[in-house]
């Protein structure tokens, strides 16, 4: 079990790392090898106290550099679940489950709103990660929501499994080939079902589905944690960055306003050192 | 009248200035030209994403470039009190005054505990400002309570105006000459008065004096502004770096630990958000 398991690799979830790594404490970070699609898309980033006028793709070249030489390699594993035991935490990640005993959730704001019915059903047919969940809908029938070509590895791991598979892109120029395959332009607008998934609902039409895949680059974080209090989409913190459950902080966009680099960064510090006075007890 | 006067220039300081400027607002700045003597005395900074480890030296150099390619310039004055009128703010700073619609306070931690009497006689015979109240002191008996050697040009111009000048340097090498000084290696346990100062506590003696100057880094935010709501020595802010006072915000140390560069810099940033928000009325 490590001391800290930070979900999220923008500058929250980095900033969290490297103030745990130079207190010596084991953690793991779970994110992507670009780290953050949205700092890379970032065109100029002229408020960043250190770095004068530098662009998304520079600062995100840096911070690989950062993590590289204080040896800390992000996981590249899309976060399923966190789950509050008695004394300690499990991310599921991919198609593992890591234990720690404190988390520090940086996972970013959604981007996208989340579609009617998607948190009645997360875990009843509703998933974020294809890895994880993927094996339980061998030859069954799945509709895949996917925000960004970054994910279409995922939505042919899927399909190659499915019997059959809607599609639903919503980024240009999609291409995924596969005879089970159906791509969708208009989007689904609601997930249906009693005790499970049963369809997905395409304009005036219901598309019988077994699984809902959404495949996109943050969830929200009540959906990630179950037990999580929210507000408007937010984590409730406080200046400590404490949330309600206790060993669990959060940090970055996901607790609010304003977005910006700096008060990621400020706030990955700020649960990071929570994170050490929890583990010493304090 | 500016929209913003910013106190302090560490990087919480700063912080504020980059995102108030990148944003079209007018502000004045007051610090001193080396910016913070706390971050040129670090000896490697490990945790600052997006820096890897850097010296204090090589991230000050960083940030006076990237000031001067913003053209922000650092006012070096001390500033003597901030005073919140009803509509607006005053900031008493060398021997001007400057007007602002709001205040950002980034005046770090005091490093030395006050001394007795210090606040309790605040304004009726001590000061922080030797170019602010020097003045008043002509042909005077003076203290010169002195933290570090960066303030010696202070003490000669307090001591060329006084009759007498008792010195109590805090450092090691001070340097300080002139007939009517007399430096003292003891330091001060009090500052005693009735309405005003009468002398200053130096071991069982009383050493008359008509006022006493605390020439230091960084002040107590209470002594600094009237009517400011803290708590153990740190402002108490909300997450907006929200003050008890109206259109003040703090951020950076003088908010509370961890004193952390990247904390600073978030609280700057935070704050410069709430400014413009409380500049567009909401």
């Amino acid at each position: 079990m490590v001391d800290c398991l930070i979900v999220g690799s923008g500058i929250a979830g980095i900033s969290a790392a490297l103030t745990l790594q130079a207190n010596g404490r084991s953690f793991e970070i779970f994110g992507s090898s670009s780290l953050s699609t949205k700092i890379e898309k970032a065109e100029m980033i002229h408020n960043y106290p250190g770095l004068a006028d530098v662009s998304g793709k520079q600062f995100v070249a840096r911070l690989k550099e950062q993590l590289s030489a204080a040896e800390i390699a992000v996981r590249e594993e899309t976060v399923g679940g966190v789950y509050a035991m008695k004394d300690k935490f499990i991310v599921q990640a991919g198609q593992n489950s890591y234990e720690g005993k404190t988390v520090v959730l940086a996972a970013g704001v959604e981007n996208v709103r989340p579609i009617k019915g998607e948190e009645e059903f997360l875990g009843r047919g509703v998933s974020y990660c294809a890895t994880c969940d993927g094996f339980l809908y061998k030859g069954k029938t799945l509709a895949i929501v996917c925000t960004s070509a970054r994910f279409e590895h995922e939505i042919e791991f899927l399909a190659g499994l499915a019997e059959k598979a809607y599609v639903f892109p919503l980024y240009k120029g999609a291409k995924i080939e596969g005879k089970n395959v159906e791509l969708l332009k208009r989007l689904p607008s609601e997930i249906v079902g009693e005790k499970r998934v049963r369809a997905i609902v395409v304009g005036e039409e219901e598309k019988e589905v077994d699984g809902v895949f959404l495949l996109k680059e943050s969830v929200s974080p009540a959906a990630l944690v179950g037990g999580l209090e929210v507000s408007g989409g937010h984590v409730v913190v406080d200046r400590h960055c404490k949330t309600n459950l206790k060993g669990l902080f959060a940090a970055g966009d996901c607790t609010g306003r304003p977005y910006q680099y700096a008060k990621a960064a400020g706030e990955g510090n700020v649960a990071a050192f929570s994170v050490l006075e929890f583990l010493a007890g304090r």
